[in-house]
């Protein structure tokens, strides 16, 4: 069987003289059809060499009773966190969740929803790869916009029309901004993988927050991690360290940077609030046990809201309208990791 | 459709009066089939409302492109470790990964396999959530001695006769207690999940030690966690340092118990590794962080292997002996988290 075949139910339905309903019944073995109609539809099938299995998506009975969630890494408490909640909501509904990870690799992702697309799941949540600076090829475009029930979390796509639900990106981050300005830092240093459009929202928000305390924004404080990673990010951290020495406060966007950043001070003995304060993106397990303050995301929650839009979806396959961008509110969780600035700075 | 249908090729080859193989090439759409045969199958899968799908295992032709990984959960370092070496290793081959979790339940195992072996996928690689101390019911048997090519890893279930690739378990814990006992401890509390297979093993090594160094065995001394969560483990932690104020040594048996234990000896004030030295199965990004000594398993080199393996069995689905136990041996890193122990315990 080839890969990329493009023999369709309505090629089926043409040829067989019948309508899509009728072979997805025929097929499917579901409902009533004439005996006549069903000779046709099978001669068509045997004609095209149609494969059944193809035509799964949008008919209901045909339903794999299997979701799948594509997330970027499973090494990214965000990421985990999410598909425990889905999973969560997923089992009450008894369906099976795949989970595909991309990479943060947008070819990755399209792979992926090219084959769910075709034939496995009922529908996907998707925390798309698409960085905010990078223009994804127009033909890829039908992959998000085709009848698969797709909603979207955390981060969008511009000009795609589905479901999103993320976090309260920019008003967070002012928030997180402005707890660090009324201690007193004005050098703040940003830890970030900056082409993610939630990113890009934090940023705005943190800038934002700059510009109404009157510090001056400077681009030069944002440091930019190509990559999830604890190694990528020690190594960005230090040399940005070396760089600004000066800052008083780090703060990081991404909770997958954040040990490489912790791992770098140590290695520094730079200590943490004294030298440096420390104010993170999304709550990790360790972040409790060392103090960190913390902007928590309402993952739980952002996962079962997900969840639940997926499944009215997918009872309604043909609904077009009506996609909504939903925000829900993060929270700072204030430990001990910050304080006024060092004076000595 | 109904989700336990039954009818299979052979049905079909016996209806249409073809082989086996016949079927396949017919449904398939693959090879050369005489006009005759190819009515006589189409024929037959009519009359038997045939699902042609459900015959992708064990035909090459008809290969999903698509191998599973089974895992307990996606929060847990071992876990996502293995599915990132899966991952590498089977984009080599441009094969897509699919994860499934079981969040340890052997009944969502069991649910996952028979959708897998039906249509899905290519082989598993499978962490087991078999309990060495629960019996599985015997008609379950079957999802994991069929035709998908499955590869255990981490753990086994005694009586199936599968490849296993797994650590030195017995070997490399026998060695850390050793370590231990060595520094002059005697009083050594264990926190595990106690009833997986390698745990147990572990455990075994751990009592061969101690034998081995005249040290008397308490059974007492083993704290039970039932989940692999910090919310419990902490719990755990903190009901058993209350019963056994008196250990000199923690020795955590699963790396995911670690977190919460960690959040106990905090809460307590007890420092490590003066009052109390601590070892712990499985690196986690934060151990180097926190200085702790870390029995680290060739994670990546079981997924390796594992994968390798799968696609040995992918090419010869016919074959059924030769299977295989490997052990790796793991590492034991020694930081700062053990030292000898505090005399006026």
């Amino acid at each position: 069987m080839a890969e990329d075949r493009t023999i369709t139910i309505d090629d089926v339905a043409r040829l067989a003289g019948v309508s899509r309903a009728t072979v997805g019944r025929v097929v499917g073995n579901y409902g009533s059809v004439s005996e006549k109609s069903k000779e046709r539809v099978w001669e068509a099938v045997k004609q095209l060499d149609y494969q059944p299995n193809l035509i799964a998506r949008g008919l209901r009975s045909q339903s794999t009773k299997t979701i799948a969630v594509v997330i970027g890494s499973i090494r990214n408490t965000y990421s985990t966190a999410l598909v425990y909640a889905v999973e969560k909501e997923a089992q009450k509904k008894g369906y099976n969740v795949l989970i595909c990870t991309t990479h943060e690799d947008i070819e990755k992702e399209i792979k992926h929803l090219k084959d769910l697309n075709s034939k496995k799941v009922d529908g996907v949540i998707l925390m798309s790869a698409y960085r905010a600076d990078g223009s994804m090829d127009e033909k890829y475009r039908e992959f998000y916009i085709g009848k698969l029930p797709i909603v979207f979390v955390d981060r969008n796509i511009p000009g795609i029309n589905r479901d999103v639900i993320q976090s309260e990106n920019f008003d967070a981050s002012y928030k997180a901004t402005q707890y660090l300005l009324n201690m007193g830092h004005k050098k703040i240093g940003i830890i970030a993988t900056s082409n993610f459009s939630t990113v890009q929202e934090r940023i705005k928000g943190y800038r934002a927050a700059l510009t109404d305390a009157k510090v001056e924004f400077d681009e030069s404080l944002i440091a930019s991690v190509d990559e999830l990673s604890d190694k990528m990010s020690r190594k960005v951290c230090h040399a940005f360290l070396e760089q600004h020495p000066d800052v008083t406060a780090l703060y990081i966007l991404n909770n997958s940077l954040c040990s490489g950043v912790l791992l770098d001070l140590k290695e520094r003995q730079i200590k943490i609030p004294q030298d440096v304060s420390l104010l993170v993106w999304d709550d990790e397990e360790y972040n409790e046990l060392l103090d960190l303050t913390t902007i928590e995301q309402p993952i739980t929650e952002i996962g079962k809201q997900a969840t639940r839009r997926l499944f009215e979806l997918i009872g309604e396959p043909e609904e077009t309208a009506d996609y909504e961008c939903k925000k829900l509110k993060p929270e700072l969780i204030i430990r001990k990791s910050c304080t006024a600035p060092n004076q000595s700075k």
